[in-house]
C-alpha cells in the first residue's frame, strides 16, 4: 500500500493503534487536543526539537527505527536535563513522496520503543505531505516538584563541573559515516575496529537520554545546575556559565573518553580530541556541584550504572576555557555546532 | 544584518526579548525545558500543528505578520474546540537561506500579537536552518476543569448541529488568491467588490480562533460535543459523528454565509456553495447541543458578539449527509482537504 492510499487519518490510526496509554493520559490521539493530568504538586516541563533531513540526519545513514528512537530521545534528554520525569509526547511529520509506509512503520516502532523504555505516552501530533525532505518535530512534556527542578542558572564558583558517560563518541561516529568508514583503514585496523566503529556510530544514531541519572542527582539534592550536551561540552557548559553569572575551566585530560574513541583517535590527528570538547550530539548530562558532594555523586551514579566524571571547576571570572595538562589554555575556536553559519557570505 | 551573522542564539534572544511572561510561567525561553504551573484542579490540553510553505501557505500571498498570527491562531483554535483556556506555546522554525531578519521580525511580531490577544505566553521552541522551504511547527498548551472539557465523542441523536460565524469565506479567499483576483471581473464588479475580497482573503490569512465562544458554551453546560472546522464542516462534523457513534444531516440552505461570500458566489458557479460545506480553513467551531438549549445558546453567543447557527440534526444512523431545501441529498464527494492524495499514482 502507498501512503497516498492510506491517507492522513489512516496513518494516524496506524500510529495510534501501535501506541499505549501511560500515566496521566485521559485522552490521547483523536481529539482536538490531548487531555492529561499532572501529578498533584508537580510543575509542567515542556521542550521541543525539530529534526530535519540532511541537516540533523541523513536517510542514507539513519535507519528509520533508530531515527524514530532518536527523534524522541533528544527530546527526553531535555527533560532529563531539568531533573524531570518524562511523560507525554507529540509527534509531527512532514512526509515527502518517496517515503514508504514501511519506513513510517519502522520509524513509529522505534519512536514507540523509546517511549515505552522511558514511560512516555504519545498523545498527539500532526502529519502532512511535504514537497521537500522529511521533517520531524517532537514536543515532550514532563513533570517534577518545584524544588527538584534543576535549571542552568544555579552554578556557584568553585563547584565541580561534571559530565556523565563519555564525550565525543557521536561526533567521531559522524566522521566515520561522513568518510564512509575509511578512517578505519588499513584493512586489519578496519576488521579489528568494527565493534568499536559500531559503538561510535550507535552513539550518534541511537543516543541514550540520561533520565535516571538526572532524577537520582536531583532527588539526592546534590547538584546546583544541569544541562544536556547537544552542541558540545564547551558550548553547553557555556550556557550554564552565562546564566549562572560565572565562568569555568575544563581540563582536556580529564574528559571521559570511551575505548573505541581512544583507540581510533590514537592513530588519527590529535585534533580529534577536540571532538570530545565541542563535537556535539553526546546527549550526556553536564552538571555542577559543590566539591564536598564528590563522593556522594560517585555513589549515586554507581547506583544508576552510569559513570560520571569531574572535568573542571566553576570560576568567578566569566568565560569558559579548556586547559591542557600543563595548565596552558587550548585554542577553542570550534565552539559547538552553530546554526545558520552556512548562510554567511 | 543577515541571519547567518545573527546566529541561532541571537535569533532566540531577539524573539525572547519581544515576548512577555503570562499566567503560570515560571521559566520561559532559555533553559532545557520551560517550567509552567497549571491552575489547581485543571487538566492539561495539548495540541500541535505544522505549517509548511507551499502546502499550507505561500510566501507570495501571506505577509509574514499575518503568517505569524495564523501559525498560532490555528493552534489556539484546537484549545478553543476543547472548551479550554489557551496558556503557553512553543514555536519551532526551519528557516531557509532566503528568509531575511525583517521577515522573521515581522513573523514574530504577528505571532506575539496573536499570543497577547489570547493571553498566551511563548515559552520555548527550536530554530534551525533548512535546505528547503520554511517550515513552522507550533505546540499549544491550555487548561480547563475536567467537567468543562468538550470532546468530540459526546454528541447524541436528535441534538442540533451548530456552527459559529460563517463558512466558506477562507476557501473562497483561497480561490481569489489562486486565480489572481480575476473572479471579481468585470472591472465594475472588481471595484465594488474590493472590500469583500479583502474580507474573504483576510479570513484565510488571519483567522480568528473562537476561544470566548468555546469557553462561554462550556461554562454554561449547553454543549455535548465540539470540534473546530479546519478541513470543512462535512469532514470535521464527520469526526464528531464517528467518535460519538452517530450520524448527521446538514441542511445546505442553513449554512451561514457572509455577504461577501454570497455576493461573489452569486455570479459564479453554484458549486461554490460547496466551499461552505467542505472548503476548509474556517476555524469556526462546530458543536452539538440538545434542541431545548437553542435559545440559551443564541443568548450566550450574543454575549460573545458571535453569531451561531443551527445547520442540521444529529441522527441515530451513521454517515453524514448534506441535504438540499427539498430534502434531497447533495453529492458530497469533496470531503475536506485530504493530505497525501497528491502521492496517488
Amino acid at each position: 500500500m502507498k501512503l497516498g492510499e492510506l491517507g492522513e487519518f489512516g496513518l494516524i490510526s496506524r500510529i495510534d493503534a501501535a501506541s499505549s496509554r501511560g500515566i496521566g493520559v485521559l485522552k490521547g490521539i483523536g481529539d482536538d487536543a490531548a487531555v492529561t493530568i499532572l501529578t498533584p504538586g508537580m510543575q509542567l516541563l515542556t521542550s521541543t526539537d525539530m529534526l530535519l533531513e540532511d541537516v540533523h540526519f541523513c536517510r542514507s545513514w539513519h535507519d528509520p527505527y533508530r531515527l524514530g528512537r532518536k527523534s524522541l530521545a533528544v527530546n527526553i534528554s531535555d527533560i532529563a536535563a531539568m531533573g524531570g520525569i518524562p511523560r507525554w509526547a507529540l509527534l509531527s511529520l512532514a512526509i515527502p513522496a518517496d517515503i514508504s509506509i514501511d519506513f513510517l512503520d519502522e520509524f513509529t516502532r522505534g519512536f514507540l520503543a523509546m517511549a515505552d523504555e522511558y514511560g512516555v505516552s504519545l498523545v498527539g501530533g500532526d502529519t502532512c505531505a511535504s514537497h521537500d525532505s522529511l521533517a520531524i518535530s517532537v514536543t515532550i512534556m514532563g513533570e517534577q516538584f518545584a524544588d527538584r527542578i534543576l535549571r542552568r542558572s544555579g552554578a556557584m564558583a568553585d563547584d565541580d563541573i561534571w559530565v556523565t558517560g563519555t564525550l565525543g563518541d557521536a561526533a567521531l561516529g559522524l566522521k566515520l559515516l561522513e568518510r564512509g568508514l575509511d578512517f578505519a583503514q588499513p584493512p586489519e585496523r578496519y576488521l579489528s575496529g568494527v565493534e568499536g566503529n559500531d559503538f561510535l556510530i550507535s552513539r550518534l544514531l541511537d543516543p541514550t537520554p540520561r533520565v535516571s541519572a538526572g532524577l537520582t542527582l536531583t532527588e539526592a539534592g546534590l547538584v546546583t545546575a544541569m544541562i544536556d550536551i547537544s552542541d558540545g561540552l564547551l558550548a553547553d557548559f557555556g550556557h550554564i556559565a552565562e546564566q549562572s553569572g560565572v565562568g569555568g575551566s575544563i581540563r582536556l585530560d580529564h574528559l571521559p573518553l570511551s575505548s573505541p574513541f581512544r583507540s581510533l583517535a590514537s592513530h588519527l590527528s590529535a585534533d580529534l580530541q577536540f571532538l570530545a570538547l565541542s563535537g556535539g550530539e553526546d546527549y550526556e548530562l553536564c552538571f555542577t556541584a559543590p566539591p564536598d558532594n564528590r563522593k556522594k555523586i560517585a555513589d549515586c551514579m554507581k547506583k544508576c550504572g552510569i559513570e560520571a566524571t569531574p572535568v573542571g571547576i566553576v570560576t568567578h571570572s566569566p568565560g569558559v576555557v579548556a586547559v591542557k595538562t600543563d595548565g596552558s589554555p587550548c585554542n577553542t575556536q570550534t565552539n559547538g555546532f552553530i546554526h545558520f553559519t552556512h548562510l554567511l557570505p
